[in-house]
């Protein structure tokens, strides 16, 4: 999987560096100080390039305000928000330059939590690779952060590489020395995950190894940190009992005992999710690492109180069939006039979350860390609904927008019940403290409107589902 | 991991072939016939090397008798055994150069059933690197099979190369074309997994990866193919309650289902196995694949009828702290007047079988098949015994022998409950007709008296655990 393994280094001018790589893996920078930053030094660790034997991978640590030393400690204060903290938390996010990962970033950031993005970028390949593209127009990573900084004056650090190399891992940890770590980095579509051989060996390898470097880092660099791990609900599949958060306690033979609950992931990529769960509760018994693992449910939804500042810092949106969410994609049909395309009979019922809640529950899961040890789970979702009930809500909700919205049935491409019990509790985050936004305020204001916003930008051909369950094969899929 | 996914293909001479490799990847070979060979052909496929561009794998269908086609169908007859097939069973051992597989395929094929032996021959390796040896030597697979061959006038194909390479995979499956796939080709040992980073991160991704490509080649080249794969007791950990074999139903807040039963592994090698587990419940039931989990417990002995028939038909038995499982090393250690080693208070209880059922167990899967899309599950174990019931077991039986047996308790190198209920159910075979060799017939004859004849090959340098659960760390260790 090398070709997925690269993360490209873009020295955008921001930067203002040049880097010149040199075969003999040895290292060397220049740097010049460049409008709009303030870069007063460029020592060894600023800004690095090749470190090792990887050439194609690199620890970029990419900010921008003057510093007084290599390794320095600033306590960040004076949050735009009034929720500053009297001890700030550095906190790695993995994947900070996706979906959920970038939004996170921000919120945290401008909570007054320091913050670094440690990503390959590898998301941005997927979108070349199959010929799709956001809704959104997203900036570069190395753009978002430095508007950010222009905006609201927070440094974000970068970090380029890929976690399967633990090498680059190691070094952010060592560099970074992060408190908490929130790892968003994994191949997160199932679809994809069933494209073919090659990506479905990809997404488990991936995912499984990358989440067993992080776990080995925190063991060996930073015990005391925390794991906040992005899983998904759909690891329990739809069972015809109650789903619990995490755990379930059962009596049976006149015996009983609290057991992990039972595991039934319908796609190689949330697989991949349970094999992840079952690593982390091993290294927390083994160990001591504390973790929390976020089952989130499908996130709907773009603008955040940050990504909303500038389009600079606009989130993507995915409403293609390989990386779009249902009711993302939802949105996005009814504003170009596509019906929306249900899968089957439409009964499939989930939980849902907007993604401003995604984004509270992770600082929620920080700022309340599990003990030492402890491996918790919480279920990450505000309501439930089937895939019928989200059609009819944007059936109606674009009908006060002046749009005829039809809806047919498409064949499921899926291996899954199209009807079915389903009741999964998700109380612990509201217990923390969670304000969920629900979706018939959502709908209109931050989905539709903002899907018939960019309708221009639209791309018909990557609305159908391409990928089939019982199709996958072991040709590599080349076009 | 490459320098672990190197077959080494030792031409033997009896194979009465060199094979010269050149560096564009083109294949050629050169045969002589050569006593006690009657090698009529020489043909593609019956000795390749070097397919593609994978230069340290190799397909070697290492067969000795007259064939009259390259893809020649016999009808076998005339075993050794009453209990011959009327219509034969092709059967592809993967792993069938290790303990289990090695005794698995001589009892298959003095069945009657065509084998088939894919294995990259890395435990072999492993070997030398640890530098640990069996305490009985054992021949070269090539020997082996030749061996077979002059004794009971069976073939056993051999197919040398990694299943992690899909390529290779695919063309044994396409020259071969299983009707059965046993899958014991795996790293399988809980220690081993626990050495280092780099050990932990290839046992999981060499075994899930494994497992994934055999999956996809049974869909893509032999969808009736079913697939009896190891498992292991210790996926379940040690629960409160009593332990079901595969699904348990549950009654909760009103409502029932039969879902998988939980699991709580303990190591990265068991939870590889919890992973492939999943993965294979998945594709049964997305494709239709076939499955047989057989979670076995642990397994002791080392003769069965077919490896005693000649010392180079031995099996490998380890007492090594690494590979050697419970029971094998007690009684290598009260042999060579060596305490038996106790992991704490010795409360560890599990399922234990001898090597004579396994391979029953293995034959019973494969002669009552799952039903298409089926993905059962059996618990391969005959008895239940704590460390300390062993101690004693082998205290009393040395003493027959006039054995001074001690036993010390060592610290336990393990993350493990050393106090627990433990009740696991495993009728499953027993009702298809596994008819259990107990270990108190078994503990003086086939092992015991096995231990001491060979104890002059004991190092005992290799006894004493060597791998910590809690010490693991991210450097290799070399040494």
């Amino acid at each position: 999987m090398a070709h997925f393994a690269i993360a490209h280094c873009n020295m955008n001018s921001f930067l203002a560096a040049k880097s010149f790589v040199r075969n003999t893996g040895s290292c060397s920078s220049i740097c010049h100080n460049s409008f709009p930053f303030q870069t007063n030094r460029c020592s060894k660790g600023f800004l690095r390039l090749c470190k090792g034997r990887h050439q194609n991978q690199s620890i970029v640590r990419a900010t921008a305000t003057p510093m007084s030393g290599e390794l320095e400690k600033r306590t960040l204060s004076g949050s735009l928000h009034s929720d500053s903290f009297s001890k700030p938390k550095k906190v790695m996010i993995i994947g900070g330059d996706g979906y959920c990962g970038w939004a996170t970033a921000l919120y945290l950031s401008n909570k007054g939590y320091e913050v670094a993005i440690v990503d390959n970028l590898v998301r941005r390949l997927f979108d070349h690779q199959l010929g799709i593209d956001s809704l959104t127009p997203i900036s570069s990573i190395q753009n978002r952060i430095r508007r950010w900084k222009s905006i609201v004056g927070k440094n974000i650090q970068l970090y380029i590489g890929d976690i399967c190399d633990f090498e680059f891992l190691a070094e952010a940890f060592k560099v970074f020395e992060p408190e908490s770590v929130v790892h968003f980095g994994e191949q997160r579509s199932a679809p994809y995950s069933m494209i073919d051989r090659f990506r479905a060996v990809y997404t488990q390898h991936n995912n499984v190894i990358g989440t067993l470097n992080v776990l080995f880092a925190i063991k060996e660099f930073s015990p005391e940190c925390q794991l906040v791990k992005l899983g998904t609900m759909g690891e329990y599949g739809t069972p015809n009992i109650d789903i619990e958060e995490g755990y379930i306690t059962i009596t049976h033979n006149g015996r009983t005992d609290t057991l992990p609950y039972p595991k039934q992931a319908s796609s190689f990529y949330h697989l991949s999710k349970v094999h992840d769960s079952h690593n982390i509760a091993f290294t927390c018994k083994a160990w001591g690492i504390r973790a929390t693992d976020l089952n989130q449910g499908v996130v709907y939804g773009v603008l955040t109180d940050e990504t909303e500042m500038h389009e600079g810092l606009y989130n993507r949106f995915d409403y293609d069939g390989v990386f779009g969410t249902a009711l993302n994609r939802f949105c996005v049909q009814a504003a170009v006039g596509h019906p929306l395309t249900v899968y089957g009979k439409g009964g499939q019922t989930r939980g849902y979350l907007d993604i401003r809640d995604t984004v509270q529950c992770v600082e929620l899961a920080i700022a309340n860390p599990a003990k030492q040890g402890e491996f918790r789970v919480f279920n990450q979702f505000t309501e439930q609904f089937s895939v019928n009930d989200l059609a009819k809500l944007v059936t109606t909700a674009g009908k006060k927008l002046g749009l005829d919205v039809q809806t047919i049935s498409v064949p499921n491409p899926r291996v899954e019940a199209e009807e079915h019990y389903y009741n999964a509790k998700h109380t612990k985050l509201i217990e923390l403290g969670l304000q969920p936004h629900l979706l018939s305020d959502s709908l209109l204001d931050s989905l539709l409107n903002f899907a018939i916003k960019f309708k221009d930008r639209v791309d018909t051909a990557q609305i159908m589902p391409t990928v089939s369950w019982k199709k996958i094969g072991v040709k590599p899929v080349t076009v």
